[in-house]
């Protein structure tokens, strides 16, 4: 903090501090959280840690007049909580930096807060610690998760082999389905999608770690697409995946378009590589087989009509 | 990411992520970098965890007429070392989530992370993550840093004991008295203060907590009596320290102004209690004794008169 002598000390920033402070809670893995220079971790013997961070921000990642607060807390710890579902780890501690503009209503902060409060509890990861700054305009929120995962058993993107069966968790689509919704003017309710209510598959992914049936793993936050072509890049391999197997997800009763399932991100379901048979539902998760890796590189998408295409990764842009 | 389809995946992102890649290399701790859903570390066997996040704003933390982008780059990455620094911890990797307003040159940034990239070969901390996203004005950084320290050793702000000394390292005040001639559209050159050269003092709070000699610490970046109001407040104790004893930093040939030492922040120096008498320099940094703490409660301070008056609690606020 630099500048200006002032009389009270950044008053909204001690308040906003100590309301997280009070609510945030322990841990049997936070040996010091909020309140020192640095949080304290323990980490359990034969564990490596995870660290993932991400941001949220306004008119990038969420607009105000489109999500509530609680969703966009929701929406911001999901994003970590989900990273480190897709090495197959469990979460131990997460870490909040907001800056929050002047004009931004207290009241805003304090639900955003009880999204993320709330699902950090679901999930029984105490907040341990972050930043608060007054940003010049809006709001930014950057969460960091950190998790563990027994020493060398971290499920990398890099371990897809030719011949395995590509696996994705749920159903697809539906949160870019509900943005375009959104961006044409028309209502969403929240009950009507899981763009409102993400679900980071942590279960799933310690499920298959454990089992040790799973080969590479990612989560799906930039869209099918893009980010089976990570796996493809980083595990040197192809793939190929069946157009009539990819899982869509629902708007209301309507199931999304296929170019939503295909390339529209922030899904928050986990993509894997096995080369066993994985059961059709694991932890309470649907789980479907869509394709199978390849030996000769790129990715290629199987019609209806038994036609092979050449499937692009196409990422989605953010909405501005 | 979520929004609108889009032929070209965000391209500046990409280039970015692969530029951070690129330079960030590996490191003893990190297991897997950049490239994957989480980073994952190796914890020493027998140590804790340390994490701190730090955000640094443009227009709250710096301003880009006053601040060149390797000092900006510099400075972010000091905030999150001085923090494990606080605890007498190794400092073993960070990670940078950077949100860039499209009109920002890319040369700015390029700067800005030699500046972040150098100091980081410096301390031998690999940058093993992060988060790369367009703002929607001005850079917005938070920085991650993690570091490591034997079980129970992390040296807390709740130590600190009455009759206590109270110690300092460097000199104070040199930040905020160049930040003061900036305001005044005064120059500053960049050899003048060590505002534009911050040093994060990580193997001053080793040597420290090696030898066993320090019962509480804490980074001065809130300014002397904000810091060493926490470490009151945290310890349960008050603290008594003598004005003439505050070694004042330089800008130029000139001592700055009492306040600027007492309150300004931002200059990364530690503030320490010992029972025992440290040496007057500890890995080539100058240490100096400035106060005791007390059983009464409160700050005060001993002016050179032998007066004493309450010291307040007086941070400075961000520039804007």
């Amino acid at each position: 903090v630099i500048g200006m002598p002032r009389g009270d000390k950044k008053l909204g920033e001690k308040k906003l501090i100590q309301r997280i402070r009070r609510a945030a809670g322990g841990g049997n893995s936070v040996v010091a959280g909020i309140g020192d220079d640095c949080a304290v971790l323990r980490v359990p013997p034969g564990h490596e840690m995870l660290v993932t961070t991400d941001f949220t921000i306004e008119g990038v990642h969420f607009r105000r007049d489109w999500h509530p607060p609680e969703v966009v807390g929701r929406r911001c710890l999901t994003r970590g909580l989900s990273d480190i579902a897709a090495m197959g780890g469990e979460p131990r501690a997460a870490f909040l930096s907001l800056a929050v503009a002047g004009d931004i209503p207290q009241k805003w902060v304090d639900r955003f807060l009880e999204g993320l409060l709330g699902l950090a509890k679901e999930f029984r990861v105490p907040l341990a610690g972050g930043d608060t700054a007054q940003s010049m305009e809006g709001i930014q929120a950057d969460i960091v998760v950190v998790g563990s995962v027994p020493k060398g058993e971290a499920v990398l993107r890099s371990g897809a082999n030719a011949g395995e069966h590509i696996y994705v968790t749920g159903e697809l689509g539906g949160s870019a389905a509900a943005l375009a919704r959104l961006m044409e003017s028309k209502a969403v309710r929240a009950g009507d999608s899981q763009h409102f209510r993400p679900q980071a598959r942590v279960a799933v992914g310690q499920w298959l770690r454990r089992r040790g049936v799973v080969s590479s793993m990612i989560d799906l936050s930039d869209g099918l697409s893009t980010d089976l072509a990570h796996i493809c890049e980083e595990s040197h391999v192809g793939a190929e995946i069946q157009a009539q197997a990819i899982p869509r997800a629902r708007v209301g009763k309507t199931f999304v378009d296929l170019d939503f399932a295909l390339h529209g991100g922030d899904d928050y379901e986990l993509l894997f590589t096995s080369a066993a048979a994985v059961p059709s539902e694991v932890a309470g998760v649907r789980v479907t087989r869509i394709g199978r890796m390849t030996r000769s590189s790129g990715m290629r998408l199987i019609g209806a009509d038994g036609r092979r295409r050449r499937l692009p990764a196409s990422g989605w842009e953010h909405f501005r």
